[in-house]
């Protein structure tokens, strides 16, 4: 059930409905844990969130969590320096600044910082969190980061753990995680309040912040004193059309974030004064446009583009790019921007694939668009002929034209895929894409996806697609995961005014709030990693704090 | 002399130091119409401007300014059909949201009611003030559209005008527009204050803006009471460092805006509650690299890239955009993002020229790099030969390199350039350009410059560079004009808090306010036209509003 936006300004307050030391606001990985490790520190706390159930968007997760220097790298003798995490995070967030001679490597002193914590937090928080039986964990030692090759990557596999409970594929980890951190938050007695929609903070006379006022699905408000602090948790603002067209510095149709992510401390923190930051950049992957379009709450990013003998056309049936990338940096290929004709050619691009991609990549997992037999395929084009697959292609461009800015295939589609296939099949049994370099960097095969057996095959990414029929196509485009703009903060999660000063009593951490990460993808957790570090960062800044 | 910002939250007080009926706030032209249109409506109007000087970046400017269905259109038999032309605002300004079936061609009702705002009142205003003597004109009939070849343009030329005493290249219109719009300011009792830089507001019990907080150069603060509004038309953020990287879609190095444009109202208006907009959006320009890195107050966005025998290349010596494309599409080509390298390769071009060019299309209008003999031509890379150009244009990357990525030529430049002049040489013989076309839209030879006399030239944008030396050199990039993010307003003006209420007494023009233009510069003079047009209704809305 949902509850209307009424978000407003702060307000004073005497008297409350209910009293805590923290409140925290939000119920997904950034909340719970915040909410746990206030608790562990003594301190009475009460979770609201929105939803009718937790989770946010960390239950749709795989819940990979990035973790520098964890204890098990320590253990086997992976060595990870600060100064080199740093230089490699550097490197990626802001690539347009990096400057490996410099101090802190031409980053700001915010973003240094922000680095600087997540390296020194997020090991501790995780062993935390695993010592109290809350979040155990399994080291995926076989897993790269993303930019693995990168000669400032001195780490490159090792810091990415996993939920000890997810299945082999990790794919559950983030339901395993809500479901662990949520029990052991009701076991220690977190006070988990579902279906509070918070709408506006309390301010005292000092304009400190000392509570919250949350609306709920049956129309009344309830008001929460917090003595201490209030820890906002409360997910980014994919789900804002309006915040996305102002704010991200590409058009995106929407993303696999919980649906219920709509920016509401964007708004909430602002009218308390804060400064925002990072406003412009997103974790990006690519999306299924019609699951986009439809407001499928099941969106999950495409995360893993499985099928060898599969590729990715334009409106005019060329490759464009390569469909392996990492889905952060695929997603990019969708907003190149034509200025001599003012629009985005590949807003929507073409999957295309053939019955051996169809019978063995399919998969429900990791929000691959090749779906097996009897799972929901609504978005599956199909023809029994290149002309008929391209027939029903140009049908389905049509469909959503009027969303699209009146994309449309071109007239030659079908000769032009033709000819497109024939080059990509040679590349295939060449085992070489000299155009887009398939299968050439590690993440790439990490998300290659189930494919046949072809010990033969020399490039395992990529394998020639069928002269003979039926082929299969879906229409992707670029998306978030969820955004990284919002109210700034320090290193302790507290919320920075105009002038660069902690509002008092005000926290904010993981997609809420401004990722110092910009333009970067470090690596399969480098979302939920760094939110355990700061949530840890914030709780035991916010329990130092005196109660008003 | 520059004034620290202080600004902060509004703030109550009961005694002033100055009243009036409106306070508008910054010099340009946003600014000195806002005061005008106010002051002829029968207010008492106070104006602050922080800089020792009036002028803002209008002073700047060409002060072209696009005026749809104006009264020479009207008189010439020029149609412009009120659908008509926001249809071609509408398709450059969100192209892929641009629906021409629906009702409000795909925008949300506040672009279209902004577009219509400026269709019905740019005129008007521009009447007005020709009439008062504050700001005559003449007509450029002459001057296409940016995208006069679109469909959807339906009235290609006759938009723009351009102040009646500028000089024939029209470069010096904003000096004009200053001059006489402030000595009519000032002749008409308009209490005229600079080196006054506003901080902050003052609201009273009920919410409303009565008032605003000035910092002078002295250190002290002068308060003004507004008994009816306050206006702010205080220019964007491009000098703003840390608003530039959080919010612009593209990493910019600065822009032509007054240096004094530092997003003071972006600040102010958010702490008193504005909801901002279109934050991710710049008017666009190339730059000349070194001009934005020094913070050269001189510096003027390339709107004319003049020379035949000159062309960009990239680091690794190779074309990748046409050179004359209008300054707001040209400038995209340096934010080409590179996802299988992280890197943005095009963030430096390179314009290289020849004696040829030097002779015949210097000049210092327009912002043009090839500048005449004696004046400051610090930017440009001389070499007798390629070789010793290429052996320049190295050590110059190399000298800025900790600002701009890491950006170096590559080992094969000069080899790679041959190649490249070669082909671009062929291609200027034969008077087309099938990589980029160059010189095939109106408005790139309405930018084309300078030239020598080529009657033989097939196409004057193009001419062999030549195989001798000497050689030229500038680096460039991508810049802004000024900015497009700010605080929302409706078509009167009136700033608009969280909800989309008007925040009373508050009113915003110009580039310190959101403009729904987006992604489109629909012509020369797009900025100052609709300016006009918002200050005219700002004025007379402000007008009416009681006094408090």
């Amino acid at each position: 059930m949902s509850i209307a936006r009424k978000s407003g300004l702060p307000v004073k307050r005497s008297r409350f409905d209910v009293e805590a030391d923290i409140v925290v606001v939000g119920g997904g990985a950034a909340g719970l844990a915040s909410a746990l490790f206030a608790h562990w520190q003594g301190n009475e706390v009460v979770l609201l969130e929105k939803a009718d159930e937790l989770g946010g968007t960390t239950r749709k997760a795989a819940f990979w969590y990035w973790v520098p220097n964890n204890r098990h790298m320590q253990e086997i003798g992976i060595e990870d320096r600060k100064e080199d995490c740093i230089r490699y995070m550097a490197r990626l967030s802001r690539p347009e600044a990096y400057d490996p001679e410099h101090p802190t490597f031409g980053m700001s002193q915010w973003e240094y910082d922000s680095f600087a914590a997540i390296y020194d937090n997020a090991s501790p928080a995780t062993e935390l969190l695993a010592e109290k039986g809350a979040l155990e964990y399994r080291h995926c030692d076989f897993v790269p980061d993303y930019w693995a090759e990168l000669p400032e990557d001195k780490a490159p596999k090792g810091r990415v753990l996993v939920p000890k409970g997810a299945r082999e594929s990790m794919s559950d980890g983030g339901e395993v995680a809500i479901r662990t951190m949520s029990a052991k938050a009701r076991a220690d007695g977190v006070d988990i309040r579902t279906g509070h929609r918070v709408q506006r903070t309390n301010v005292d006379e000092s304009g400190a912040i000392v509570g919250v006022e949350a609306d709920t699905a049956l129309g009344t408000t309830v008001t929460f004193k917090a003595r201490k602090a209030v820890i906002f948790a409360s997910g980014g603002f994919s789900h804002d059309v309006d915040m996305r067209k102002n704010f991200l510095s590409v058009p995106v149709f929407g993303g696999c974030a919980v649906r219920t992510n709509e920016g509401d401390f964007v708004n909430i923190g602002a009218a308390a004064g804060a400064q925002l930051r990072n406003m412009n950049y997103a974790w990006m992957c690519p999306i299924v446009l019609e699951k986009a379009l439809n407001d499928d709450p099941s969106l999950i990013g495409t995360f893993s583009p499985s099928g060898d003998s599969m590729i990715y056309v334009d409106r005019n049936g060329r490759r464009v790019t390569n469909e392996k990338l990492a889905y952060n940096e695929s997603a990019q290929a969708f907003f190149t921007w034509d200025p001599t004709k003012s629009e985005y050619p590949n807003l929507v691009l073409v999957a295309i694939w053939d019955a051996r991609s169809q019978q063995y990549s399919a998969s429900d997992e990791y929000g691959r668009f090749i779906v097996p037999e009897g799972k929901d395929d609504g978005h599956v084009i199909k023809g029994d002929t290149l002309a008929e697959l391209t027939s029903n292609i140009r049908a389905r461009f049509k469909k959503y034209a009027n969303r699209t800015g009146n994309l449309t295939i071109a007239d030659d589609f079908e000769e032009a895929l033709k000819s497109t296939i024939s080059r990509f099949n040679k590349f295939a049994r060449e085992g070489k894409d000299p155009d887009f370099k398939r299968g050439e960097r590690q993440v790439q095969l990490l998300f290659n996806g189930p494919a046949a057996e072809s010990p033969a095959a020399p490039n395992p990414t990529m394998y020639p697609i069928s002269d003979e029929g039926p082929y299969y196509a879906a229409l992707l485009t670029g998306g978030s995961l969820d955004t990284k703009g919002g109210p700034v903060t320090n290193a302790n999660g507290q919320v920075l005014n105009h002038t660069g000063r902690p509002i008092r009593g005000l926290y904010g951490v993981g997609n809420c709030v401004a990722s110092a990460s910009a333009r970067a993808y470090w690596a399969g957790g480098a979302t939920l990693g760094p939110i355990l570090a700061f949530a840890y960062l914030a709780a035991n800044a916010a329990s130092g704090e005196p109660r008003r």
